[in-house]
C-alpha cells in the first residue's frame, strides 16, 4: 500500500512553507515587545534622576511634585494594582500597595512613614540598568536585572530588581511589579 | 517659580529615547506573531487539501487516518479544549466540542452523526486564505478571513471563518476556536 | 538505603493540602469569569432590542443614536480593533474593523454601505443565548452558541455566533471579535 | 421629544441583571486562582523542607536528587525559562536563569558555583509565607510576601520574596519568576 498521501503529524505552522503576510489585514497587536521593556526601565531611571534634579534645584516640595507625576504616569495604583517591595523599606511597611507608600518611599515627608527618609532625594545624577532577563506574556512582561545609580559625589550603589509591566489602554507600560534588594555581599 | 527640573507627566516609554537592546540579556517570549498565525493559517489549508487526497487515493479509511493527525496536532483538543462551529453542521450537533465531533465532520463514516457526509472528502485540491484581520493577544490570537477551496473539477466555494488560536508547551500554533460559515448572499 | 525522605515528582499545588487564603492579601485580578460572559452575552441581547424599540418608538434616527451608545459603550473599535463578520453583510464588505460599518450594519442608511438596511431594525422584541461552550484566558475570553431573535410578529431567525471579549481599563467587558451567521439547513 | 426608548451608555455588562449560567455549556479555564497560588507558595516551602530533611537524613547527595524533583516539578526551566534571584547569590552570578544554577544554589556542591554552599541545606524545619498582595492575569499570576525559614535549632530567617507563576500544560503551577531578598534592617 502507498503511503504518499499520507502527511505526518506535525503541527500546522510547520505544514506549510512561511506565507506572505497579507498587504490588507488588519493587525490589533497588544503584545510588549522586548524593546518597549528596554525604553521603559530606562524610563524609570530617566525619572529617578528626575525627581533628584528637582530636589536639587527646588527642595523636597518641587521632588514631590515630580514624584507623583512619575507615580501617576509610571505605576498601576490606578491600573489594578501594584505590587512593591521598595530597596530600603522595613517591616512593618516592607510593602507598598499604595500610591501613598510610594510617594513617601521616593521622597519621605510623610508622618505615616516615618522610617522613609526619601530614596530619591540621594542625589542621584545617573541611573544605569544591566537586564539579566525577560519575560514576555502578552500585555504584560517581567524584567530581572541590576540598576546602578550614582550620586554627584560619583558614589554608586548597585541594587538587585524586578519590574512587573502592563500596558495600558493607551499603550504606555506601566509597573505592576516591584522588588528591589541590595546586593547580598559575600562573606 | 523656575520649573526646568519639571518632567511633564509623561509615561515611561517616553521619558527615554530607544535604548539598545542588551546583548546579553536572555528573552523568554511566549507571543504569537503575525507570521505565526499566517503560516497556521495556511497550514490548516494544507492540511485539508492532505485529508482529501489522502480520500481520493485511498480512500475513506485513509482520509480518516490523515485526519486524525491533522486533528491531534492542530486542535486543541487535548490542550483545554476547543469550540468549533463548521460550515456544514445542523442542529442539534452544529457545534463539535469533542474529537469525535471534528473527525466525523472531516471524513464522516460515524453514526452518531448521521448528517457528516465528511467535508474533507470534497476532491479538495486547493485552499486559499484571505486574511482580513488578526488580533495578538500574548499565547493565543484570533484571525478572521475568508478562505476558498477548489476541487479537482476547479468548482470553488468561500467561507466566512475565524480561528482562535494558542501556542502549545512545544510553541505549536493549536485551534482553540473556529467558526465557519457559508458566504451570505444579497437577495 | 532509606528513602523515607524523598518526595515525589508531583507539582508543587500537590505538594501540600488546601491552604487558607490570607486575610490580609491585597488579591488585584483583571480575569473574566463565566458569569461576567453570560451577562455580557445577554447585555448584547437587550442592546438590540433596545435599538428595535427606538426605531418603533422614534424611527431610524432615534435608532441610531442608541446604536452609537451601544457600539461605543460594547465593542472594542477605540479600545484596540473589532473583527466583525454580522450575520448578513455581503462581499466585498463582509467585514466590518470600523466603528461606521457596524453602525451601517445596525441601523442602515449609510450610502457608503448600501447592502445594509439596517439588521437591528428588524422589530424584534425579544433576544435569546444558548451558550455552546467559553474559553475563559485571562483577561480575554470567547463564547460561542446560537443566538434566537424574534420579532413583534413572533417570528424567529436562529443564527450561531462567536464572540471575543476583551476587560476594558473599567472592568466592563467589549467585544472585541463577533461572527454571526445564519444557521446551515441540511438539504 | 421623548428619550423613553434611550438607553444610557452604560456597558454591556450592565445592561441585563445577571443570568443564570448556562447548564450545558462547556466551560474552557486556563486562569489561575488566587487560592492555587497559596497553594503553589506553601508547596514550595514543603520543597525546601524536603531537600532539607533529605540531607539531615541521606546527606547532599540525598539532599540533591530532591532538589532536582522539585526544579523539575516546580520551576519552568523546561517550560519556556525562569528568572530567578535567589536571597544569597553574589556577583557575577547573583542571577539564576539555568536549571544547574538554581541546583547549585539549593544544594552546592559544584565547582562552576564557588560561592554556593547549599540554602537548602540549612536544616530547615519548617517555612511560613505571609503574602503582601496577589496579581491574577490568565495563565500568569505575581505574588509578593515574606517567607521565614526556621532552622532545628529554632533560628529564624525572613525574606521578601516574589514568585512568577504559570500553569503548565497538565494545570500545575510552575515558578517563572523569584526574586528573594534578605529583609532590609533599619539603621
Amino acid at each position: 500500500m502507498r503511503t504518499l498521501f499520507a502527511v505526518s503529524a506535525t503541527a500546522l505552522a510547520l505544514m506549510s512553507g512561511p506565507v506572505a503576510a497579507s498587504q490588507t489585514a488588519n493587525i490589533f497587536n497588544s503584545n510588549i515587545t522586548e524593546q518597549e521593556v528596554f525604553n521603559a526601565q530606562q524610563g524609570w531611571c530617566s525619572a529617578l534622576v528626575s525627581i533628584s534634579e528637582a530636589n536639587m534645584k527646588g527642595g523636597q516640595a518641587q521632588a514631590k511634585q515630580v514624584a507623583e507625576q512619575v507615580i501617576d504616569s509610571a505605576y498601576a495604583y490606578d491600573n489594578g494594582g501594584v505590587l512593591f517591595k521598595p530597596t530600603l523599606t522595613v517591616a512593618p511597611q516592607t510593602f507598598r500597595s499604595t500610591r501613598r507608600g510610594a510617594l513617601a518611599y521616593f521622597v519621605g515627608g510623610d508622618s505615616s512613614f516615618p522610617n522613609d527618609s526619601g530614596f530619591a532625594l540621594g542625589d542621584w545624577t545617573k541611573c544605569d540598568v544591566i537586564t539579566d532577563g525577560v519575560l514576555l506574556m502578552g500585555n504584560t512582561a517581567i524584567s530581572m536585572g541590576q540598576v546602578t545609580v550614582t550620586n554627584k559625589q560619583g558614589q554608586s550603589t548597585t541594587v538587585d530588581k524586578t519590574w512587573g509591566w502592563m500596558k495600558d489602554s493607551q499603550g504606555n507600560l506601566r509597573i505592576v511589579l516591584h522588588h528591589s534588594s541590595l546586593e547580598h555581599m559575600a562573606k
